[in-house]
């Protein structure tokens, strides 16, 4: 580990074994936004970030934010943070990282005595990952003023979205005018939740955009016949051709993953019907999630699946309809100025570093729609996350820290210059 | 069409269409053994029954058995029948033209003035298809001793087996003392439910063996990782690792279907976890349904199957467990003699015939264990069945009860020979 750095290692393990701590009991680390255990995490970050000074509050759309005012606050915000809240069974770092970091810089700052020019805030973002309310980045999307009305509505149980904001201190009637305008900028530091770095042997992957992701579902419809009596040469059997189809795709990802940019593309969901021992598969359904750094990558698989899916349904004598595309949501590239002083914050700390691009969706991703922004990743164990055994050594938190810690003092000046 | 037929292809038409009507009214075909329109199609059997001089009974186990006398009892008794029961949403003549044509030869007989020797027996087997309670071949197991005592128990919604028995007329507290011995023969006739004679524009299929069936589940491990973080030359995907082994199965079953006799599989259910659109499959399960009509190439096709798994587990960087056989029925040949005595028969009345092998199951596997079994296929449309679509012409079905008829007769006098 790097010796000397200008922030405190012990203090990020201590919020994150404090967050650690705070999750139902029988099935580690579950924190779910908008339930008891969210909002006892939350009173905990509240007093830490209390104790760091900050002025905390909570925004109309519910995220978390901690205050500390700059000498020349007319030049408005620079912003870091992440998210607090998990999936079921999920992991200790995901999100969680990024808030330690982020109180741990304005910590750093107060213990050197620095004043910045531009008020910093720390942030920590509201349901993140996709919630009971069955969507995600609620907080970020609320910031960047891009929430849909109509995910207000949204119930679970007895609970509406809407209501579940108040629950935690937000406030929905005050959500269109909530917008923000007075950020500068706004980093990130997150786990990779891939195996890219600790493979590489490298300290941080400065983001060169979050991938978009498209969703494509694709159904075949073959026909059910009687298991025993149809001849082998007699069927025409959806599971069958929906197979060839998987395969078609992960080789079709594959290649695309060897050219331009990060690309991916698996078949998460798959379900046949009648789904009956003695019967021959009727029906499949596959969904698609393909993501891609760069958007025309994005559209030219789309356009190879169609041709892909004719041919299988051809040679397997079955019918797949278009390929729906039930979402799609386009690449956010990272703001260069912000990627270039990442890396020379890198080059001053020491911290062995390349550029890369995120497979997964954050919270930096809706915050680009109003500011400047970009995140670093940090390595992770096996690339494993969303599941307990996750892991991130705590020095290397500390020297992504370190990086932020630098990051945001450059910027207090450039950020002068281009206003 | 052939005339001058020894029987009356309208009675046959009377039964299927009475039965027809029969149903759930927004379901059709729906009768389904234990229902009130099971017991409602039993009494116009009964009547029916009776109306052909047949003397009615329910035996232990559930069956309507309508009995003729012969003049010498002491030979024991011929029996031919098939079910009244359907699947949900089933057709209009499996099993039920079966039965149609056991009765239209008792009524042959009567009309021809023609008495047997033996006697001779039409029966309604209870229950053929999968039930309520999740079992198939409820009376024919129970006619030939070998219902399991544990099925008794087994329970829907409120009612037991036992007492759904109960219901329908049979005496559970007899089934132990059932098991038939008096039974010289036992011929069934049933649509076909596959394509086989309809393409050979034949009449009869005289069935060689009723393919054993044998279900093997696989599981295969793979590994959950996040699908837009995980690089897709790192992946264990579950699914991808299954659909290859979907292919290798149908390959190898296609190859075993070109051998010596029938031979299907067909990966009927398939499911993956966690089945999430972000995820990585983690695991897939998949349930083989293989049928062979030759035990040796069923325990060929499991040992094949056993290093296919293993070369894909090897391949794709999973985990595939043993194959696990969850149940293995053997073949039930057909008795030499029938088989000879039906294509005589068939020879007689003139019927396009060939000797094949059943891919389903049927009452006449349960029957093979106590008395000498055999039956016959006739045509139905494009092999389909099982659904409300299918369909047998009603000559086809007189035709095939032609043959049952004369068949009779034959064995009227060779079981004497025999005995």
């Amino acid at each position: 580990m790097k010796t000397n750095l200008p922030v405190d290692a012990s203090r990020i393990a201590g919020i994150v074994n404090g967050l650690a701590g705070i999750t139902e009991p029988d099935r580690p680390y579950t924190r779910r936004a908008f339930t008891p255990l969210f909002l006892e995490g939350r009173a905990f970050l509240d007093r830490r970030f209390r104790a760091a000074g900050l002025e905390t509050r909570i925004d109309a759309a519910g995220n978390l934010i901690g205050r500390r005012k700059g000498r020349k606050s007319a030049l408005g915000t620079l912003m870091l943070g992440s998210h607090s809240d998990t999936v079921p069974e999920g992991g200790r770092f995901d999100g969680i990282a990024g808030v330690a970091a982020a109180l741990e810089v304005a910590r750093a700052l107060s213990d050197g005595g620095i004043e910045l020019d531009h008020d910093l805030e720390i942030v920590d973002f509201l349901a993140e990952e996709v919630s009971i309310f069955g969507v995600s980045c609620v907080g970020s999307r609320g910031m960047a003023g891009i929430l849909p009305d109509g995910w207000l509505s949204r119930v679970q149980g007895e609970l509406s979205l809407r209501q579940g904001i108040v629950e935690v201190g937000g406030d929905p009637s005050r959500l269109p005018a909530l917008k923000r305008s007075d950020i500068k900028a706004f980093l990130e530091l997150h786990i990779e939740q891939g195996p890219v770095l600790e493979t590489g042997r490298l300290d941080i992957g400065v983001v060169t955009a979050i991938s978009g992701i498209t969703r494509i579902e694709i159904i075949v419809e073959g026909q059910a016949d009687h298991a025993g009596t149809t001849p082998m040469d007699h069927r025409r059997d959806a599971l069958v051709a929906a197979s060839r189809l998987v395969l078609a795709i992960e080789a079709l990802a594959t290649e695309f993953s060897k050219g331009e940019g990060h690309f991916t593309a698996t078949v998460g969901e798959f379900s046949i019907e009648p789904n009956a021992a003695n019967v021959v598969p009727s029906r499949a359904r596959l969904l698609i999630d393909a993501r891609a750094e760069l958007q025309p990558q994005m559209e030219k698989f789309i356009v190879e699946l169609g041709a892909l899916a004719a041919r299988v349904a051809g040679e397997a004598g079955v019918t797949i309809a278009p390929a729906n595309v039930i979402s799609d949501n386009h690449p956010t590239p990272g703001d260069p100025l912000l990627l270039s002083t990442l890396e020379e914050s890198c080059g001053q700390i020491g911290a062995r570093h390349r550029r890369m691009a995120s497979g997964a969706g954050h919270d930096t991703a809706w915050m680009g729609r109003i500011t400047r922004s970009a995140m670093i990743f940090i390595p992770c164990r096996g690339g494993r996350s969303h599941a307990p055994d996750e892991w991130a050594e705590n020095d290397d938190i500390a020297l992504g820290t370190a990086v932020l810690f630098d990051a945001v003092r450059r910027l207090d000046k450039q950020l002068q210059e281009k206003v």
